[in-house]
């Protein structure tokens, strides 16, 4: 038995597992699983041997602010040199404009690792793309000739400015102005706060995305358009050195991400250009913001992954009291504490926290490449709009569910900093705050995925979580796939009845968001758990013949455990939720603000 | 509408309620309600006045360790020495050793009101007042009175030296050794961690009580005894200013509580003096750690009630969105988020959490009282060792929960350390870790308090539940009646059910064990909701009596409704709980740790 696991290491074969034998996509444009894995295993390489080692010195150190100027901890600044020279920004981006055009699900699994392994670090190649992305679907021919291919090299980086002092979750309130001064310039004036990558030394030139709103344009969310701002701007030799009225003015201290600076920006008649159409830009901010969301989801799945190995590593070391089974360590004092049934339960949850959520992210990213592409089918662009949702509320609630897991399993060590299992819950913890909080998601899901959409994509996904339960074959998984069939037909129902109250009462729909949420998500959870059970199964059993690599028989076995593990210790709880959700509004809405005063 | 509430004022009402309606001790020794609300009032004011303003500046500038000496943050050091000086310390310790001799649900109430105010501060009253009931329950008339004086009146400071940097849930591997030199003392050598208040400069001498081995003790937890170790000795003068040789090697970096020192010890043959028996240092230690235990619960009600006090100042004052049902501000730009169902659920589970938790420490102090007192009936006795692991374990974890909200609450303003809000959070998070693991108190229960008691002191309580479920007069809460009558029935069947299986597999008490601890925490607060419930329905049906102070009807009301929040909105949970629990051991135990591994 190995007894010093390493801090964290990339579980490579999951990611094997989900890429070759999990997606329909099995090979885009000419390139092989076997193409991705090998991106993948360097990807593995750089967290592994960059990241992972600096992730605790930029906790302690963090950014430095002074005059204006943000400084990074050096250590994150040269990898993330190292990153952008190695061309991993840009991955699944389009090769026109100086991407890579690989598939979303690498991406997908590179943006896990990069999470897992330094939390504080992901976050400025996460902010690049998104913001990309927007300039592609939106920006003119002209912003994405001039901006695109630098930021997808990352030698420029880019931010999103949406969130003022007095405007989080309800952007209708920003106040940021835009002037027109000649055509397509315009001057932007207003405070933003809240701006991760606002300001660093790790590029030559940031590149903000601002929400603002022009001059009598209408009031709220419709009222708002979209610029790019660049923090320099070409000078009359065509240099990139004219700096202009962009100014980070504060970082904030937090309470972990230390080594990612959250700026507050002052833009004091900054030189900006128009993204898209006037009063458009919520669309085209609402792009990159899905995007971003998904992105969010990946950090709950890489958190899970992270404290998953972080628990497992302290588990196998620390030895503490017998097993209740007799005696396992004889030669030691005490016999690890792996032995020990309740520190397998929060072992396990982790660990099917971040594979079950892997594979609803490899699922969703194959549903994004498919919406890049023209003539993309609605019901599948429907279907990653209502997962989306789940995916970024859910999983990054239960990821730091699981980060507290690990706090929790090495005892009162886990509340000392040189541990390092208490930093990991520290830096995930923003994950369900930004992106729209878990309550944002949860209005999103239930009020405009679901009931505004007549539950239609809901349908969609109960028909594939019923041809996945009608389908499983093993005799072993039939009571799981009974499970699933049940919960395929209760969804769609618990939906209705929610939606039925909600007619004419719509804070019903608020009142049950958050448990409609919740128990989506230990659904969806579920059917990718019953579908990698399934595969495994029939991989195991000889049934199925594997699409590359063979997997050993261990591995295989533990998936169909893992999945039964799931079934019986995860999923149950749904059924509180069930019950929280269909007790309608009253005992939240009766009592009166002053009797919660008191 | 008030719009600037306090960060914490003391919850005064509902204190005076459960002294006044709620416990059957309605008057001890000629000391009235009145005379103990009177008190705590004076505690209110000086933890608001005192206490709050210091709190975060404690976080900020934490202790200092400096060549062996621990330097508190000054405000709290200058904030303990009033606190000692006004005679808070022994509140509720016996008279004749210099303490007040006040009822425990007083100094319960403080307790609370201390952890809510500045975690860290709570801390060395707490440890001192352990470590007196532990020498008054086992120490020689000579220690006694040597000691207790000075403790009870916080000149001199305790700690409970258990942990090694080997041993934490499993004393029976401690290496500390001590050998007799003369009659009654012994030289005391070992290393000793996480020591709260080790070392600190607001006491003239800090007494350890600690665990050690005397020579040819036998292995494990029966060869521990525990001894008595001032830092300082009296000298030939009798003055206490001879140092012993233990010394503060250093202070640990933490999560939160920085204005507590956790210090490592060394014992270098320091001068210690034997507590009870040799070889039965466990039995005095428990005595202390189940009251240290009841204590920590304190922490997870204190950190509900606070958590739920700093969300609600940030619901009333925080505009964004316009309420489901309607404008409510219309001369404000969007409403208070207290309007948004989501916000008002995460509101009022704070505020039921705390409440109830409240209403069970009360309970507790009453049998806590009853306990001290000789002649104790053993069943109440034996129901407060049931109620114990219960009341800490699940108390903690969902005091924990509260504080997690409070950071959810302020969205990504919670994220951000001059908020507050995340420093209850890191504050809080050692109470699930320190004094027994959740995981540890949850074996505790079902192994020792329920199983190998065959369910007596739990029968003894729901008897209770159900007699009270009989007694609830009012149409109002028949239906929640009748749940806690389903409960009261269920709760030993699951016993009995676990208990089956775990005869001759002792590995099904550990899988089954969280999920009982959590169920049983659940359930318990249900039965003092229905029962604060009951009782504020007959003062508004004019049925009962008032015992003394008058409520207001807004407050009554707001009582049954919370009542009902719980009921229908947290409750549920224990569903799941009951479902995972039943599950077995074969999902977590028979994956291999290889396969773990992976």
């Amino acid at each position: 038995m190995a007894e010093q696991l390493p801090e964290y290491r990339v579980p490579l074969k999951d990611m094997q597992f989900l890429l070759n034998e999990m997606s329909d996509d099995q090979g885009t444009d000419g390139v092989t699983n076997e193409d991705l894995f090998f991106i993948l295993e360097q990807a593995a390489r750089f967290a592994e041997e960059e990241l992972v080692p600096i992730n605790q010195d930029g906790d302690t150190n963090g950014c430095v602010f002074d005059n204006g100027k943000v400084t990074l901890p050096a250590k994150l600044r040269d990898a993330f040199r190292t990153y952008a020279e190695g061309g991993w920004m840009g991955l699944s981006m389009p090769e026109q404009f100086g991407g890579q055009g690989l598939p979303e699900r690498l991406s997908t699994l590179v943006g896990e690792i990069l999470t897992s392994a330094n939390h504080s670090f992901s976050m400025t190649p996460a902010l690049t793309m998104s913001a990309s992305r927007a300039i592609i679907g939106h920006g003119s021919d002209e912003l994405k000739e001039t901006y695109l291919e630098k930021l997808l090299t990352g030698t420029w980086t880019g931010t999103m400015c949406l969130t003022e002092a007095h405007c989080g979750s309800d952007l209708g309130l920003i106040r940021t102005s835009a002037e027109e001064v000649s055509e397509s310039v315009y001057r932007i004036k207003g405070n933003k706060i809240f701006i991760s990558s606002g300001q660093h030394d790790a590029a030559d030139n940031i590149v903000h995305l601002v929400l603002a709103r022009l001059k009598d344009a209408p009031k709220g969310i419709k009222g708002l358009s979209l610029f790019l701002v660049p923090a320099k701007l070409k000078n009359k030799a065509g240099v990139w050195n004219k700096k202009n009225e962009v100014h980070c003015i504060g970082i904030e201290e937090k309470m972990g991400m230390h080594a990612n600076p959250t700026c507050s920006m002052s833009f004091e008649g900054a030189e900006g250009y128009l993204i898209g159409k006037p009063n458009r830009g919520i669309n085209a901010m609402f792009t990159m913001m899905n995007e971003m969301r998904l992105g969010a989801s990946l950090q709950g799945i890489g958190l899970s992954e992270r404290s998953f190995q972080k628990s497992l590593q302290y588990a196998v070391e620390r030895t503490q009291m017998r097993s209740l089974g007799g005696v396992k360590a004889p030669e030691k004092e005490a016999d690890p504490i792996i032995v020990h049934p309740d520190v397998r339960r929060m072992l396990l949850t982790q660990k099917v926290l971040a594979e079950g959520g892997r594979a609803m992210a490899q699922f969703c990213a194959d549903l994004l490449d498919e919406s890049h592409k023209p003539g993309a089918d609605k019901e599948r662009v429907e279907l990653l709009g209502l997962l989306t949702p789940i995916a970024k509320g859910f999983l990054t609630d239960t990821g730091l569910a699981s980060a507290d897991l690990a706090i929790q399993m090495y005892g009162g060590h886990g509340f000392i900093k040189e541990t390092g299992a208490e930093q990991l819950f520290r830096d995930g913890r923003a994950s369900t705050l930004y992106e729209g909080t878990t309550g944002i998601q949860a209005l999103d899901l239930l009020g405009r995925k679901v009931l505004a959409n007549q539950g239609k994509s809901l349908l969609s996904f109960t028909k594939l979580m019923h041809v996945l339960s009608k389908k499983t074959s093993s005799e072993k998984l039939g009571d799981l796939a009974d499970t699933l069939s049940g919960y395929s037909k209760e969804w769609p129902q618990l939906a209705k009845q929610v939606g039925s109250k909600a007619i004419g009462d719509f804070e019903e729909v608020g009142a049950a968001s958050y448990d409609f949420l919740m128990y989506s998500g230990y659904v969806s959870l579920a059917y990718f758990w019953l579908k990698m059970a399934n595969v495994a199964q029939e991989l195991l059993d000889g049934t199925r013949h594997p699409n590359g690599e063979t997997f050993d028989r261990d591995f295989l076995d533990a998936k169909v455990k893992n999945a039964r593990f799931y079934f019986e210790r995860i999923l149950p709880r749904a059924r509180a939720h069930k019950e929280m959700m269909l007790a309608g509004k009253a005992s939240i809405m009766d009592i009166t603000e002053s009797q919660l005063i008191g």
